[in-house]
C-alpha cells in the first residue's frame, strides 16, 4: 500500500513552522509496513488544495492530510475532501452531543463555528478528538482504472494539525483503521542504544535486517544516539507483540551491551526511573556541561525525590569552594583530568551526602584545546557509597572520551549522555 | 516571483531526519517577496524525481531542490535536472581543480567519484560549496505558453542536503542569484522580543504590516519567544538597509520595551556578550530549572570569563547548605516565594563573589501545584552589587511570574527566558 503525506497550511509555506507532524507520521506508516511515496504542503487556498490531492492520489492507495480542520475561514480541508471524494457534508448529532459536552466542561460558550466542527462528509468514518474540538475523519471513493475495467478504492484520512490532536488520533482511531485497512494487527517498539555509531550498528545488524520482511527492522540517527525500530503486522495483536519481543531478544545478543531501553525510552528517564524505584539519591557536579545534565535529569517529573542538586562549577574557584577540589590538582594535572573529575564526584557526594555523585570536566570547544588536551576531551567520574558498591567507604570510577570533535553543542551533549550511561552501567 | 521547494532523499520519506532546510529557505524566500507556493519530498528514484521537477514547475517559476547531489549511486538530482530542463552534463574543469585542491588540504585520496561530483550541466551557473564538495547550480529553461506563442523561462536550482553546506551555499551564492533574477538588492533582519504573545505583537504592530509591501514585516512565534522579520528589495543594498533600519525605528516606537535584540540574536548570546564585554561577573541559583539557565549561559563560547558557577539547589537542605537560604524562610514561605527567590539570589552572589546573582524557583509542574501555588508560579530574584547598581552593599530585585500553564517544558523554558530578561533589563 502507498502513501502520500499532504501538509495542508500557509504558515508552513512561510517558514514558521517546523513540519513535525510529517516525520511522526512517516514513521508510523513505515512502521506498519506502508510506503510513503511523497511528502506535500500546500497552503490555505481551496483550488490548489483540491488539485494537489489529486496529486497525491495519482499514484497512491491513501493521502494523509494533517490541518485545515478548525473552525475558522481559513480551515476548507473537509470541504475540498468531500468535492474530491464525491461526497457533501451533513451534520453528525453524536459529534455535535461530544463537542457540547465538552464545552460545556470548560464553561465555554458554543459559538456558531464550534457547531460547524459537527459537520462531516456522509459516508467518512469519524476519528474522534480527545485533546481538542476538531474531528478528523477517512473517506474513500472508488477509481476506474483506465481500459480495465476493474475499479480501485482510494482513501483520505484528514487529521488536525495541532500535533498533540494528531498523535492521539492517529495512535487511538486511525491506527486501528489502518489495520483493518491492510487486514493485520500492527505492533513496534523502539530499541535505544548509546555507544555505538548509526553505520557500526547496522552493520552490526545486518544478519537480522537482510531478507526480513516481518517484523522489520531500522536503525535511526538522532542527537547522537542511534535506535532501532522494530515492527510486526500479525493477524492478531497477541502474534504480531511476540514476533517483535522475539526479534528484540534477537537484537540483544548483537547489540545487548549498548541497549539502555526497549520501550523507547530517554536516558534520563530510564536513569531517572531507576534511581527513584531503589530510591538512590544522586547529586551532581558538571563543568563543560553548564548544567545540562541536571536539566535532563530534572526534565522527569518527580525526580525531586531523589535529585538533591548540581553544582555548576565554571570557575577552578568554584570547583575549590564548592567540591573541595585541590588547589594542588587543579595546578598538577588541570581541570580536564581524571583527578580532577574523580575530586569533583566525591566532592559532590560527601557534600550532599547522597548515594552517588556524577561528574563531568571537559573542552567543550570550539576553542580552548590542546595538543595533548584537544576539543572533545572529557572526563566523567562517577563516586558509589558502600550502600550502591558495596565497597567499604564507597568507591570513585573515571570514564575518559577522546572524540576530537570541535562542534560545542554536540560534545556538550555527548557528554551529558556519557554520564546516564556511566550511572546506568554501574549502579 | 512564485517557488516551490523539493527536498530529494529516501530517508525524508522514512522519517529518519526532520525537514529543516525546506523551513530555512521557506523563511529566505519569502523575506525577499518570493511566494513559495508548495513544498514537496520525493525519494531517490529517477523516474518520480522527473515527474515531480515538473509537477513542481507546473504553476511556479522556479524550483529549489535540496538533496541527491552527493557522488554515490543514489545521487541523481544533477542528471535527471539536465534530463527535464534538456542540458546536458559536462566536466567544468575548474571545479574539478577545486575539489582536487580541497582533497589534497584533507590529505585525502581523489577516487572517481570525487571526478564525477565536477560534471555539471553545461549551460548553469555554478555555486560554490565551500563547506563540502558537492557543488550547486542553478539551470533554466524556456516553455511555450498554450496559444499565447511567448515564451516564459523557469529555473531549478539544485542546492546540497547537509544543512551546514545547503544554508552557506544560499547565503553566499543562491542569494546574489536570485537578486539578479528578481532585480534587487535584498536586506532583511529579524526583531526578537520577549514578554508579547505573538498574536498581541500582531496586533500593535499592525498600522505597520497593513499595506506595507517593502519593506515587508512578519511575525512568527517559537519556543515561547516572538520574532519579527522585515525584509526590504530595493536597486542597491545601501537603500535596502537603510529602509529596513528605518522600518526597525519605527518598530521601536511600538514594541521597544520588549524587544532585546535587532540582529536576531537568542537571548543568552545577547546577555552573554553584554555581561563580558562590561566585564560583569555573573553567578547562578536554580532551583525548578534545573541547571537550564547555566546550561543556556554556557552555549555562549567564552563566557568562563564572566561566569562563575550555577548552584542547582532542588531540595531545600540544598538551598540552606549552598545559598544560606534560612531555614524561617522556608518554612514560612515556602521555596516557592519571593523571599527564597531574593535569598537564594543573594545568598550565591555574595559566595560566589560576583557582580551579580540571578535565582529562579517555581513550580514547573504538572503537578505539585496548590490554590495558593499553582503549577506555573515562578520567583526570579537578581541581586547586584554596589558597583553594579550603584546604592551602598547592592541591591535586590524580585520579579513574579503567575502563567497557570500545567506544561514542564515550556514553564521551565519561559523561566530561564525570564532570568535573562531580567538581567538584560536590569544590569
Amino acid at each position: 500500500m502507498k502513501a502520500a503525506i499532504l501538509t495542508v497550511g500557509t504558515e508552513i509555506l512561510f517558514g514558521e513552522i517546523t513540519n513535525t507532524n510529517t516525520v511522526y507520521l512517516s514513521r508510523r506508516l513505515n512502521d506498519i509496513g506502508i510506503d510513503v511515496m511523497y511528502h506535500y504542503t500546500v497552503g490555505d487556498n481551496p483550488g490548489r488544495l483540491a488539485e494537489m490531492i489529486e496529486t497525491s492520489l495519482r499514484d497512491c492507495d491513501i493521502v494523509i492530510t494533517t490541518g485545515g480542520l478548525g473552525p475558522t475561514q481559513d480551515d476548507m480541508t473537509k470541504e475540498i475532501a468531500c468535492q474530491v471524494m464525491g461526497d457533501e457534508l451533513v451534520m453528525h448529532d453524536d459529534i455535535l452531543e461530544s463537542i457540547r459536552s465538552r464545552m460545556l466542561a470548560y464553561k465555554a460558550v458554543m459559538t456558531d463555528n464550534n457547531i460547524k466542527q459537527a459537520l462531516l462528509p456522509s459516508r467518512c468514518r469519524v476519528f474522534y478528538n480527545d485533546a481538542g474540538t476538531a474531528p478528523g475523519f477517512a473517506l474513500d471513493r472508488k477509481v476506474c482504472e483506465d481500459g480495465s475495467g476493474s475499479d480501485r478504492r482510494q482513501w483520505i484520512a484528514c487529521l488536525p494539525g495541532p500535533p498533540k490532536e494528531m498523535t492521539r488520533m492517529f495512535e487511538r482511531s486511525v491506527m486501528p483503521w489502518l489495520e483493518e485497512l491492510t487486514e493485520g494487527c500492527l505492533v513496534y517498539k523502539e530499541i535505544r542504544t548509546f555507544g555505538i555509531g548509526e553505520s557500526d550498528l547496522e552493520t552490526v545488524l545486518l544478519p537480522l535486517i537482510d531478507g526480513q520482511t516481518d517484523p522489520t527492522i531500522a536503525t535511526y540517527a538522532k542527537n547522537g544516539e542511534c535506535s532501532v525500530r522494530i515492527a510486526s503486522k500479525r493477524s492478531s495483536r497477541e502474534e504480531a507483540a511476540s514476533a517483535v519481543d522475539e526479534m528484540i531478544a534477537k537484537a540483544k545478543e548483537y547489540i545487548g551491551q549498548y541497549i539502555y531501553s526497549t520501550e523507547g525510552e530517554e536516558f534520563p528517564v530510564v536513569v531517572g526511573n531507576m534511581l527513584m524505584s531503589r530510591n538512590i539519591t544522586i547529586a551532581a557536579a558538571e563543568s563543560c556541561t553548564g548544567g545540562l545534565f541536571g536539566a535532563s535529569l530534572t526534565d522527569v517529573p518527580g525526580i525531586s525525590a531523589v535529585f538533591d542538586r548540581s553544582l555548576v562549577t565554571y570557575s577552578n574557584q568554584a570547583k575549590m569552594d564548592e567540591l573541595d577540589v585541590k588547589a594542588e590538582t587543579l595546578e598538577k594535572y588541570g581541570a580536564v583530568s581524571e583527578q580532577t573529575a574523580i575530586e569533583m564526584a566525591e566532592g559532590v557526594r560527601l557534600k550532599a551526602g547522597t548515594d552517588i555523585g556524577v561528574s563531568v570536566t571537559g573542552i567543550a570547544g570550539p576553542d580552548g584545546g590542546t595538543e595533548e588536551k584537544p576539543v572533545g576531551l572529557v572526563y566523567i567520574g562517577l563516586s558509589l557509597s558502600e550502600s550502591v558498591c558495596g565497597e567499604k567507604d564507597g568507591m570513585t570510577l573515571c570514564r575518559k572520551i577522546d572524540r576530537r570533535i570541535k562542534d560545542r553543542q554536540r560534545n556538550r551533549r555527548h557528554a551529558v549522555l556519557s554520564m546516564f550511561d556511566m550511572i546506568y552501567r554501574n549502579v
